[in-house]
């Protein structure tokens, strides 16, 4: 992934930043430590391991190794950097000085070692601030965003004309790899899944050297990066002549997607939305072979908030960014799932994957 | 990666986990709780995120969701699955059914949310007994590790060829993954590194659209993954009329990998390896430039035991697989390092990264 600063303005991070302080000032902590690669991806334009933030109502601090200090120095503006030093006397040193009592950390985005270290220094666990503030897109955002979905929705097209008989899953990935690197975004977003006959029917089937036969389908999980933003669209295609069950549970697929796209505008929530598509498929019969969640949000992480799956409680909002997935699996046999990435609009949503 | 159940036979998993077995006996423990996928990988030969293991003296459990369950049961052999249900129930029925007193977990392994949920099931944190078991490596991993650093040797002296002005360093990257991708290795050992001109400077670089000038550096970072383990290979070239301090430097780092080589045999340890070559690197007065660690272990991780760093106590032993890789790194102008992979034989090394 390039760089960022010159991606992103002084004025995209100043404002984040103002945005955190808000959010943190809600909820009654003084600072927040940051560990997650994309959370500081998010507050520096520095998408790099090995560093972390300590970001407070009024300044914000990194914390690297000497290694790494050069590299965050020349890709990160208007945090002061401490190098080489140890973490908890740091921390302890700037949370005497600034007076700092209330300090949150995020229990899934640091490993019990370095969280019982924070603990020790007085740290707490507490929900991370950045959730309600990354799921909702800024412009600059929604370019990268919207650019690596129609790149992806193209790849979909190109990588339908490249069906024949032998060829093998892992050959197929190579195709749209070098289609994405084509087109100037060599990171895919996430390891691409090409699932063909009977595993079709694996939900995270691993690309390997099964070879394509007539008359089976083939499921493409696929998307790109762009600017650190990714896409995720899932095509099922038929390599033959369409079997009457096939099609049979296709239309299903399809119609439940269209039953939880209806669900997403302002207001709604992530469990209404994927109560819409399963309601549709267990009315279908198939209940038992949708076996995962209907969605979830999209950004610089594949999967984020919001989620949309059974009874959640997270409130869709204009220019949050999430998929429409339902699936049916029939193990053994094969599966149908089809997949796009929408934005939420003001009075309901827009397909960004819309070739 | 492709899954393994083909690649390792039914005898490589009891085998290890009879080594397992005696380890945790060695340490008092009576079972370990695995998450890191490296461990599970090598425990088992499926190479996912999303399922943890509990391995006692006597049997293995694997921890799996509902979705990854059948997965999980086509790509493993001899564990008791136990898919969908609550992980804090399950390993309090199997601790009390089998009177499992003391049991470990890796701290660095698993995060602050689920460590603490295992502490309250009385798990412990305590040091991974798959480390020494993992660092001496067996035929089979040989095999592998041999086939990936040789391809990368390979690869390092095709990519010369490709050395041209006006070139970018994200090309350079492309060409490699195509080099790898036709011989039949998709995935790299890490994010590949090209660092042109003062780039060179940074050792970890992320590569750009820097375009490469005559009589410039050049230094690629480079391995790919055979059978999910990886290789490791740094090479500086210099492009054009090479500069007297460049002639030097380079010299420098060249006695110091080989002085760092002389210290690699059975009984030796980290410490006195990464010693060897920051002594050479002192003496010629760039000590202060050579800023990481002399090498680490691979195998299924990039970085993992031994340690080669100033210090470190890891004794080595024969069949243990680490990097050479001093560097000198003067900011702003370049930098040199010279990496190889090497094995530890019964009376001293062998390089496996030779062309």
């Amino acid at each position: 992934m390039r760089l960022t600063s010159r991606l992103w303005s002084a004025e995209t991070f100043k404002n984040r930043r103002e945005k955190l302080k808000a959010v943190l000032e809600g909820k009654k902590l003084d600072a927040y430590f940051f560990s997650g690669v994309s959370d500081l991806y998010y507050l520096t334009g520095f998408h790099a391991e090995g560093f972390y933030g300590l970001f407070t109502r009024k300044g914000q601090w990194l914390f690297s190794s000497a290694l790494m200090a050069d590299q965050v120095r020349q890709n990160t503006q208007g945090c002061r950097i401490i190098a080489g030093k140890r973490l908890s006397a740091s921390l302890r040193e700037i949370r005497l000085r600034d007076a700092l009592k209330r300090i949150g950390f995020d229990p899934e985005q640091l490993n019990y070692r370095l969280g019982s270290v924070l603990v020790k220094e007085g740290l707490r666990a507490a929900e991370n601030p950045l959730i309600e503030i990354r799921a909702v897109k800024e412009k600059e955002e929604l370019d990268c965003l919207r650019q690596a979905c129609q790149l992806t929705a193209k790849s979909a097209d190109f990588i339908k004309t490249r069906l024949k008989s032998g060829v093998t899953e892992t050959q197929l990935v190579r195709e749209l790899e070098r289609f994405y690197s084509r087109h100037g975004f060599r990171k895919t977003a996430f390891d691409l899944i090409v699932a063909m006959g009977s595993n079709t029917a694996l939900p995270h089937h691993v690309p390997g050297e099964t070879r394509l036969s007539k008359n089976e389908p083939v499921i493409f999980d696929i998307g790109c990066t762009v600017g650190g933003y990714r896409s995720d669209l899932t095509r099922t295609y038929f390599y033959g002549k369409i079997t009457p069950i096939f099609r049979r549970v296709y239309g299903v697929v399809q119609t439940a997607q269209k039953a939880a796209m209806g669900q997403v505008r302002p207001g709604s929530t992530g469990g209404r939305v994927d109560a819409a598509a399963r309601r549709i498929i267990s009315q279908s019969g198939y209940g038992r072979c949708f076996v995962h969640s209907t969605g979830h949000g999209v950004g610089i992480d594949i999967h984020e908030p919001p989620w949309i799956r059974p009874k959640s409680p997270d409130v869709l909002k204009p220019d949050m960014i999430l998929t429409a997935e339902p699936g049916i699996y029939l193990p053994g046999r094969f599966g149908v799932r089809i997949e796009d990435t929408l934005r939420v609009t003001e009075r309901g949503y827009e397909v960004l994957t819309k070739s």
